[in-house]
């Protein structure tokens, strides 16, 4: 049976504001996806988290996303390719001195871009040619965390870099292997169990579609979520089903 | 004759607002301090300043501020010195990025707190050990711009930084070798040529003092301002007369 | 037996993020000091808060910050007079609009400065002024909630405006009505029973002292926490208390 | 001869950073849009420019646009048309309180979207009922600044707003009376000569489109760009040529 890998995006308080439940999530999970302070986080945020992932044994991840806090990085903002690969380098760097001042043996293990900018550069050529980029100029063996089957982890496997292709432990899936979009009655799963059953048959290289049938699907790492009542308790229980497997 | 360092503070533009005459000036300095993006500067600005610098081969300094665009990071903001550790770990980070992004062989010569940090930090003891601990814990081999004769100078060397003290090309000092307080008439030399005759002094060792005798001061690096109409002009007459030196 | 007013601060929430319980405290206070998205809130959130204060006839107030959210304008920001009156009628007139766009027949019932700005202008001539102009020239009908005793209380009643001086539910005062500092052991309230007796007190016009006399304390309003487990209870409590007087 | 009147975006300095000519432009214009601190400006700046608009007699603007300082608010940020909405208030507001605090008696003349406002607005049904919504709630009478013959002069008219529907000084027109797109060579209008005898078509009534044929378009107002090294001069000669109709 494939080790599949667990990721939450993290670090996502600023300032005042508490966002999530870092310290009861990390116990679960294996790669914690950091706000670089732009999107969300800030300085202060960021040595927290590092520090909290670095106790847990848990992959640092840079979360890079647009620099728009009222709209927490998930509205789109019309850049050109080069400024994405600017503000990707920016605050690929900004996360790289905070790992390394926490311990200098540690190191950034993932990239994974956020919200809006995750969508807008998953299928666009430019948008995900600038943050291979960023990657390779910042630190080669850096993974990316992209949308399974996406152009971006064609171009990023073309470009030499290893990429993790992700699924989402509360998403259904269409019987082309892709998202069902938000728009429709069922996109989201809601219920624990049938999240666990689905995330399941993502680790054995399979997702159910609309239509009830089979497709595969190769994810190499699954998104859950940090945040909401249950975020926990689903955690755990992932934890403890995927240790049965 | 020992050489001197000439200074300024570049990368200050800020999406599509412009300050000073970075191409201009760049040629006639040694170090540009450039904008991290905090008081001044963003990412697009960091790598077109860090590509002329490296073009001209001038040496590469992070200058770190507060977070206040507005204010210019002029403005004091009471923050404590861990937060100051942090921001500046922050900076440093960003900007180190930048520069291995444009030259993997380049890196950041040195670091000069901007404005209202940097006269806070030259003779507080936690702020100064802030600064001094954020170098070590992500480049020891930075050097330390900062106030010649302050506490900082002394605590950062007696950590083991190297040091460049600094002192200003417009700025005039008391008998007791500290810059005459801005709210006294005689402050700002705003004449040229006795700018010219100050730095000249400077090199030497001394500068003259209110009451119009020699005091000494030992400086590495002296600041110039690449604002106004006659920076250029300015920058171009001191590199001339220090050549002749 | 005298109305004492009892004011929160609400609309403390940003973009994504959460802040107190305004829904659940709406109903049990008299005035809410509503954030002008400058130290939190934001358009969005002012509206939302604004139309829950109208259905509970709440009275309207004007929270009026720094212009820094990551601090949540509890940090001094050192600016002069007239930045402090500019960026409070800024702030005022933003809500003022707001205000008018859910009820025309509505309007601004008070104004209370926030955080470092409260405790800044509370006893500093300069920047009280600058709040009072602000309120005169924007609408001088405003009500300025201020410390109790302070000089902002004097130089407000003194230019012509209405004044509540403010206490405060959760601090104990010193023998001469002055709050005792923050870095004294005693200085927090934290049982909630001993907060309606100290409440009582006040609404009578008295404070204890430290040395456990009753001190003469005139307020005529009383700041209450809406954040916080107890926060909802207490506020009920609080109201239950007062009802019976 | 119809009077037609010339406007111009002003106030768009922030912090310590200067753009334009605000001093030597405002005598030969006749209404500034002043920049309402999201896209450009600050309370400082805007008490500025409008008391530099009053003192000149010239109307003064509410320049509205997206909170996005680095991008000046020329990126399309994908917000709801209730957001822009909200966004369009506030900016109002805090517009109209430093109006009333430099004079009492003064007031807004009238809003203009800024940058990608403008153009998202133009002709989008929601984005624009967001904009005139906004003006009604806020003060009935405030005129609109829109594209000529835009989806939002229809919508705003049909709500009975007042609307001056605006041309550009620079930029030529097709043969359907709509601006050439940026991407085409002869879109923007260079020569100064050419565009004081294309206003003066405006002011008749007519563009010459891209054919060389004359296209009826119906102006109010004239946009003209206070930045630039041939601003003031071309403003001047502007308002000289059109005192000679």
């Amino acid at each position: 049976m494939k080790r599949i890998d667990i990721n939450c995006d993290m670090g996502e308080s600023y300032g005042n504001w508490t966002m999530g439940n870092d310290e009861a999530i990390m116990p679960y999970i294996d790669s914690a996806n950091i706000a670089c302070g732009f999107h969300a986080g800030d300085f202060s945020t960021m040595f927290k988290t590092v520090k909290l992932a670095l106790k847990h044994h848990v992959n640092i991840g840079a979360h890079v996303g647009f620099d728009d806090k009222q709209g927490f990085g998930r509205r789109e903002i019309k850049m050109s390719a080069q400024e994405i690969y600017e503000l990707t380098v920016y605050q690929i760097g900004a996360m790289n001195a905070i790992v390394k001042a926490c311990d200098p043996h540690a190191s950034i293990h993932h990239l994974k871009p956020h919200g809006a900018l995750y969508n807008m550069s998953a299928n666009h050529h430019d948008f995900s040619q600038a943050i291979v980029q960023a990657i390779k100029d910042c630190q080669p063996n850096m993974i990316l965390y992209s949308l399974a089957g996406s152009l971006q982890v064609k171009m990023a496997k073309a470009s030499g870099l290893t990429v993790y292709e992700e699924a989402f432990s509360d998403r259904t899936y269409t019987d082309q292997g892709t998202l069902t979009p938000r728009s429709e009655p069922n996109a989201v799963i809601h219920d624990s169990h049938l999240a666990i059953e689905h995330i399941k048959n993502i680790i054995k290289g399979n997702v159910m579609g609309t239509s009830g049938k089979m497709i595969p699907l190769h994810a190499d790492t699954i998104c859950i979520h940090g945040d909401g009542k249950q975020a926990v308790a689903f955690a755990q229980q992932l934890k403890a089903s995927i240790a049965q497997l």
